[in-house]
């Protein structure tokens, strides 16, 4: 039991307490309309000065080769000064999309401080990475233990294990990309709609009895393509992420792009791409509408008659329709965009062959 | 093709608008730092104002009752000043747990402004609402078509798109719950690890084959009875949240408790949840558990061999008993909270039985 010192003296000590507590709530409310008073003014500024940009590209049309370069490089930088730093955080948000509205509700992804950005596009490209490998050593691993051990018969629990495996990948994969999105990312809208059909995918197969034994193998021939076709898509990953990378660290190194440019399923610039990864992503992409096909003509042959037969079958050709038709037109821009740095170097080697310009902006 | 003039004129501007967007990243960096230094200024007045509460906190049990009472009540005031305002951004947030990491990486969900945790909170509970209408209709309607239609055999499909519901939605709020406990709400973990074994359940019942005809009402025992789990379960939801509503709303007045206070599957205060929200509670608890047993029971005599039963049957006790063991801690809190404020009230009255003290804050 305290004495009555120490008592009235915690007494007032709590009281100072509560006292300090309010003060320091009114100097956080405070300082909270302060910042949002400054952020005001930034964004008024960072907004008109969008504008001006905004109707100098409209007047662009007006001018001639020599100047239009020089224009068209003046707001190029402009607009990558603005998107490669904070100002970016004071545009208005593309407005978070339906779907992670209904996985999480309205709560703001959005990161305010460039560092955190990079922090979230590193860590997704990461997330590629270890997604990669999986995506090689599962199915794998099911296709050696079908031959070593299982005697040429996939037990349903394995793949069931793999198919909810792919749901939360592309559950996550979708969850991700839509947050890069609203931090300012140029995925193209295909590639997120395409996890949406990979999630419907794998909850379709989810319900798809796996048949056993006797005679499986030609019962499971569906579930053995589509176990191929995943090992490939596993090494075409790998090769996308290797590729990304460097095509992010050569067009930061130029500072031709905003650093939070994630394209799926694409790369830009490097040569060595043409030779290997679009090859690869092209029979790929054959592969898996071969793989839907297979399963329609299964089940239009009455050998399957389950209805998730047909709609895994008829979603690989749309996805392979889709990603041949977005590959593609990702390769023509790249063509294009290269062709059009080849002529504005050879102008440049004219107009001042000898000068160096290491230091230009 | 533009004049000479035009054309400079053009240049000139496009050179002003590059510097002017150097200047505004500028200007946005500045910003950004003095920010963080006036929010590094708040945090540590923050930091030293809890290890002050905390040290007094501590030193309560040298305290006698009149003062302890005195005491406690403006310690619990100054907690509250600090957790229902904009102080609270200024804590270091609890970390973004491995469930929300894994789905969407390292993304701060925290909201900053306490009208936004507000907003949240209360799209939250609305999406509660909305799920305990779906809940309640959607295995009615399976039972209504099932005796009116399917003449006592529910389709496989039909049941299926079911339990794919139930795995979003169990999915949603898991992301949901985990976000709200980054912005400060109480809930017990129990009610998210709930969530993460409703959703296995969900999952493993997907691969779970539904017997169809002959003799399906014998084979589909366990689905129907699961279905008519979730209607009551449904109707429990319902009254969960409105009494939640109500319990939310009487504490807010009462300035006792923080708003971000999320009691999933429990609620405090009010009379009429000990004589029906209660008892309807522990009668689900009980049906659930022996639609569980029920399950196991099949299994282990031979009428199903399927793991899935076994599992889902494990998965359904398991929950039940958790529930069981929360239910009863909530309700013995809160019977220890109601007596402890009736002895409260007895001797305020006792001491100045004729003040009135609505503004005492």
């Amino acid at each position: 039991m305290a004495t009555v010192g120490d008592a009235s003296g915690l007494e007032a000590q709590a009281a100072a307490a509560a006292e300090a507590a309010r003060e320091l709530r009114e100097a956080a409310a405070a300082l909270a309309s302060r910042h949002s008073a400054d952020e005001d003014a930034l964004r008024r500024r960072a907004t008109a000065l969008d504008a001006d940009l905004r109707r100098l590209q409209g007047s662009l049309s007006t001018l001639g080769p020599p100047t239009l370069e020089k224009v068209e490089e003046e707001l190029e930088r402009a607009r990558v000064t603005i998107s490669d730093s904070d100002v970016a955080a004071f545009f208005p948000s593309k407005k978070s999309g339906k779907f992670l509205n209904t996985f999480l509700g309205p709560v703001n992804v959005r990161v305010a401080r460039k560092e955190d950005k990079l922090k979230v596009k590193d860590e997704y490209n990461n997330y590629r990475d270890r997604a990669a490998f999986m995506f090689l050593l599962f199915p794998s691993i099911l296709l050696l233990l079908r031959w070593w051990i299982w005697d040429g018969c996939l037990p349903a629990l394995a793949v069931q294990m793999y198919q909810a495996w792919l749901l939360f990948l592309y559950t996550s994969f979708a969850l991700r990309e839509n947050v890069l999105i609203i931090n300012g990312s140029d995925i193209r809208p295909w590639w997120i709609y395409h996890h949406y059909l990979a999630m419907l995918m794998a909850l379709v197969s989810l319900t798809w009895e796996i048949k056993g034994q006797p005679d499986c193998s030609s019962k499971q021939r569906g579930v053995q393509l589509f176990l191929r076709w995943a090992i490939m898509q596993g090494i075409a990953m790998h090769l996308q992420n290797r590729y990304q990378r460097q095509r992010l660290r050569t067009r930061i190194a130029l500072g031709k792009a905003k650093r939070m440019d994630v394209v799926a399923g694409e790369t830009a610039g490097v040569e060595g791409q043409l030779l290997l990864l679009y090859p690869v992503l092209f029979t790929l992409q054959v592969f898996e509408a071969y793989v839907g096909v297979l399963l329609l003509r299964t089940a239009f042959n009455g050998l399957a008659s389950e209805w998730q037969v047909v709609v895994c079958g008829i979603l690989l050709v749309v996805m392979a329709v889709g990603n041949f038709v977005n590959t593609m037109e990702t390769l023509m821009l790249k063509l294009r965009f290269k062709a059009k740095m080849k002529r504005a170097k050879s102008r440049q080697d004219l107009s001042h062959s000898s000068l160096n310009r290491p230091h230009q902006s």
